[in-house]
C-alpha cells in the first residue's frame, strides 16, 4: 500500500474533521529529523485529542493494515518517528495536558504531547519538578518510547525509573491501564517496564504517571579542565567511590569546548572538561562540591569554578544543552550522525580512547562529549551527505564505536534507543534475546502496525 | 500426570546422578512454605551446578511436560515455590557461588542460589554492600523472581532498580541474557524487567548481574514513639517532602511494639513508632538526623533516641528483622497470612486506619508494620488453621484490604507477589493488562511448565 484508501480517509475524517491533516506541509513535517535519516512523508497526519480517538485510529488503521506512528517533538535522534513504511502519523500535540499533580506523593498524571519545560514551568510553584532532561525539549511520550535519560540519570535514573505508570492502547484498539500511583509493586509482569523503551513498536501511550522530585534546597555547579581524558575519567571514578552523591557529572573534550566558545561565548581552555552539578541541603552541597574539588585537583584539574549562583549555572548548562547545535555549527550544512554507547566505567577510558583514535585517522570531526557517571558518551559526527563517502566513513566510525561498545560489556545505546539506526547491532547485542522480543511483539502486533521498520528483527 | 515418568526420571538420573533426588523428606521439605498454603510434594527435587544442567532439566520437563519449579530459600510469603501442580523443583542450592566481583564498576555477577546475607558477606572486603533487605535472608533469585524490596527499598529502590542483567532459562531450554553492565540501556524491550517479577512462570534465572552500593561513611538510626499513627505518618510525609534521604523509614503499631519487646527484649512504649535509618557522609547524616528530629517533635514524638553506634542500630534492627517471628510468638502455632498494599503516601494514614479497624473488629489479630516511605504495609494476620472460619476471617480481612489498595490508588503487593494469594485479585488491579501478561506467558510458555498455577490467568 503506498497512500490512503478512500475508506480509511473516510473514516478518519468521520472521526477527526479538521484534525485529519493531508497538506503535504503537514506530512512533509512529519518526514523530518534531527539526524541523517530520510523518510517518505506519512500518507497523513492525525491529531487526536482523546486516548478513545487514540484508540479509534489505531483501529480504523488495523482495519487497513495502516502502520501507525507516533510523533511528539520529533527530537529523537535514531528517526524513530519516520514513516518508512508510509502509514498514519499520530502527532500528540493536542494531547499536552498535566491531568494531575499530586504534591504530597510526588508525582504527575500528565498526556503524552507534553514537553519536559512545558511540564517543570506548570510545576515551578509546586515546588517539585521533573528531573530527567535529554538536552532536547522532548515530550514526555517520545522520552518514554525511547527510554530517555541525560544529564541528570546518574542522580535520578532514567524514564525508566521514572514513570509509575502508563496507559496504553495496543494495535488491536484496547486500551490497557498499566502500573498505579503506588510506588512500588510486585503484581505480575512489569507491563510498564515493557512499554517504556519500546518506541511505540507494541502500542501507543497515551498517558503518563510520573514521579517527580522536590526542587532541592541548593544547587552547586562547577566546571574544571584537564589535562586529559583519562585524568577526568578517573576523577569520576573516584567521586562515585567516595560516594557523593552527584546530580550532574559532564565530561566534553577540547573539540567540544571549542564548540561551546564560539557558539555559547563561554571562555573554556581547550582541553577535556567535567562539568558536575550537586543537588542536597546548602551544608550537604557545600561538602560535596568541596569532595569533588578536592578530587579533581588530585587528578590534576585547573580552573575549577563553582557556580552557585542561578545565572552562573543556568549559563554553564545552557552551553551544555546546545552542545548538539555547538557542533553542527563548526561544520555549517552538515548532517549529525549521533552515537550513544554505555560501558561499564572502568572500561569508559578505554572505549573513549579508542573513539577518538579512530575519529583522528578519519576525514569527519566527532567531538566527544558524555553522561561519563553513567559511562555513556557521544561522538557526535558530522557528515557533508552530497559525499556518500562521509556517510559511508561516519557508518563505519559507528559500527567500530558498537563493536566496542560490546566488547567492553556495554551497549550500543545508553540513552538515543534503536529506531533505524542501531537495528543492525541488535543480533550482537542480544543473541537470542532479540527473538524474545519478537515473539512478544508478535503476540500483541502480529500484523506488524505499529512502528514498523523500527527495534525488531524483519520488521 | 501425578507422577514422574520413568524415561523423565532416566534421563534426568542420567544428568545429575545423585543430584537427582526422590527421597520423601526431601520432597516433602519442598512443599513447605512460611504462610497458609499447602501443596502437595514435587514428583523429585534437582540440584544443578550449572546453566547448562538447567536447560536440559527444562528440556527434559518440557518433553514429558513437566511443570518445573524453581526453589531458593522456599520464603516466599505467597506460595511462589510451591509445586501444586506437581512436576520437578529445581533447588539452586548448589549453585550459589559469587561469580565476578566489578568494584570500580559497582556491579557484582552472582549465580541465584546465594543468598542476600551471604553476598554482603562476601562483598564486605570491598567496601560495597547490596542493599535490598526483606527481612528474611532470601536467594537473590528469589528476590527477582518476586520483585523484592523490604526496608531499604525508599533509598535504594527495590529488584526492579537493582538488577541489572540476567542469564535466563526459557521454556523450551533456550538460554538468553538480558541487558548487561551498562548502567543504562535503550536497546529495545526491557528484558530484564520482564523477568524480574515474573515469579518463574517465563522461564528461571540462572545468573544475575547486580548493582552495588558503596558502604556508607557514616549510618545513623533512630527510634521515637508517636502519640498515634496519623501524626507518625505526616511526619513521614513531612520528612519526604524536605527532601531528606532516609535510607530506611519503618512504621510499627502498638501490637508489634509489644511484640518486639516480648520476643526481643527492647523496652518500646506500646504506642506507634517509626524507625529510621540515614547513610551518607558524617555531617551528612547528623544533619538529616536533626531535621529529622525537629520533624518529629513537631508531630508529637517522644522518646526520640539515636543509635549512632553499630551495635545499637544492630539491635533495632534485630528487632525489626525478626518482627515476623515476634508476631508469630504472641500466637503459638499459628500460622501467618502476611498481606502487602501499597498505596499513594497521601492515602496510607487512611488505608492503615481502615485496616485497623477491621481488625479491631475481628476475631483474630494482625500487627501491622509497614514500610512507610513507600506507602507498603503489612498486617500480619495470625491463623488457628484447625479452625476453618479463621482462615475465612483472615481471607475476608485481606480481600477488604486489597479491594481499599486499588480503591486508594495502589496495589495489592508492593512486595511479596501474586503468587497463589493474589491470584484473584488481578483483573481488579490489571483489567485487560492481566489478558497482555497472559499473551506473553502463551508465547514464551505454551505448553505452560514454568511455576503453573502462579501469577497468571487459568494457569
Amino acid at each position: 500500500m503506498t497512500s490512503l484508501p478512500d475508506s480509511a480517509r473516510d473514516a478518519l475524517s468521520a472521526l477527526l474533521g479538521a484534525r485529519l491533516s493531508l497538506s503535504e506541509a503537514d506530512r512533509d513535517q512529519h518526514a523530518q529529523s534531527e539526524t541523517y535519516f530520510t523518510s517518505p512523508p506519512p500518507y497523513a497526519v492525525v491529531y487526536p485529542e482523546t486516548t478513545e480517538e487514540v484508540a479509534q485510529i489505531v483501529r480504523i488503521c488495523a482495519e487497513h493494515d495502516l502502520p501507525v506512528i507516533g510523533w511528539g517533538a520529533g527530537t529523537s535522534l535514531e528517526g524513530h518517528a519516520l514513516p518508512i513504511r508510509g502509514g498514519i502519523t499520530v502527532d500528540f500535540a493536542r494531547m499536552s495536558r498535566v491531568l494531575e499533580i499530586h504534591p504530597e506523593d510526588l508525582d504527575v498524571v500528565v498526556q503524552p504531547g507534553i514537553t519536559r519545560e512545558a511540564l517543570n514551568t506548570e510545576l515551578r510553584s509546586t515546588g517539585l519538578f521533573f528531573p530527567i532532561d535529554p538536552g532536547a525539549n522532548a515530550t514526555l511520550g517520545g522520552m518514554a518510547a525511547t527510554r530517555a535519560s541525560g544529564t541528570t540519570a546518574v542522580r535520578y535514573g532514567t524514564m525508566r525509573d521514572n514513570v509509575l505508570a502508563l496507559e496504553v492502547v495496543l494495535a488491536d484498539g484496547r486500551i490497557i491501564r498499566t502500573g498505579s500511583r503506588a510506588r512500588k509493586s510486585s503484581a505480575g509482569y512489569d507491563l510498564t517496564g515493557l512499554f517504556v523503551g519500546a518506541e511505540g513498536t507494541l502500542g501507543l501511550v497515551t498517558e503518563l504517571t510520573l514521579r517527580l522530585q522536590g526542587q532541592p534546597e541548593a544547587i552547586s555547579a562547577a566546571v574544571c579542565a584537564f589535562p586529559d581524558m583519562e585524568h577526568a575519567i578517573d576523577a569520576v571514578i573516584q567521586t562515585i567511590q567516595m560516594g557523593v552523591p552527584m546530580a550532574r557529572i559532564e565530561f566534553i573534550d577540547a573539540d567540544c569546548a571549542a564548540a561551546f566558545n564560539a557558539f555559547s561565548g563561554t571562555n573554556l581552555p581547550l582541553k577535556p572538561h567535567l562539568m558536575i552539578e550537586f543537588h542536597g541541603s546548602e551544608a550537604g552541597v557545600a561538602e560535596q562540591a568541596e569532595t569533588f574539588g578536592e578530587i579533581a585537583t588530585e587528578f590534576g584539574a585547573t580552573g575549577f569554578e563553582r557556580a552557585t549562583r542561578t545565572e552562573d549555572r543556568t549559563k554553564l548548562w545552557e552551553a551544555r544543552h546546545k552542545a548538539a547545535w555547538a557542533i553542527a555549527a563548526t561544520r555549517p550544512g552538515a548532517k549529525m550522525m549521533a552515537t550513544d554507547i554505555c560501558v561499564p566505567i572502568s572500561r569508559l577510558a578505554e572505549a573513549i580512547n579508542e573513539t577518538r583514535a579512530d575519529i583522528a585517522r578519519a576525514s569527519i570531526p566527532g567531538p566527544i562529549l558524555g553522561h561519563v557517571g553513567d559511562g555513556n558518551f557521544h561522538a557526535t559526527l558530522l557528515i557533508d551527505m552530497d559525499n556518500p563517502a562521509e556517510l559511508d566513513e561516519a557508518k563505519a566510525l559507528a559500527a567500530r564505536m558498537n563493536d566496542r561498545a560490546l566488547r567492553l560489556g556495554g551497549t550500543v545505546t545508553g540513552e538515543h534507543g534503536i529506531g533505524m539506526g542501531k537495528l543492525a547491532y541488535m543480533p550482537a547485542e542480544h543473541g537470542a534475546g532479540w527473538d524474545v522480543m519478537g515473539q512478544i511483539k508478535q503476540t500483541l502486533d502480529p500484523d506488524n502496525i505499529m512502528n514498523p521498520g523500527k527495534l525488531l528483527r524483519g520488521n
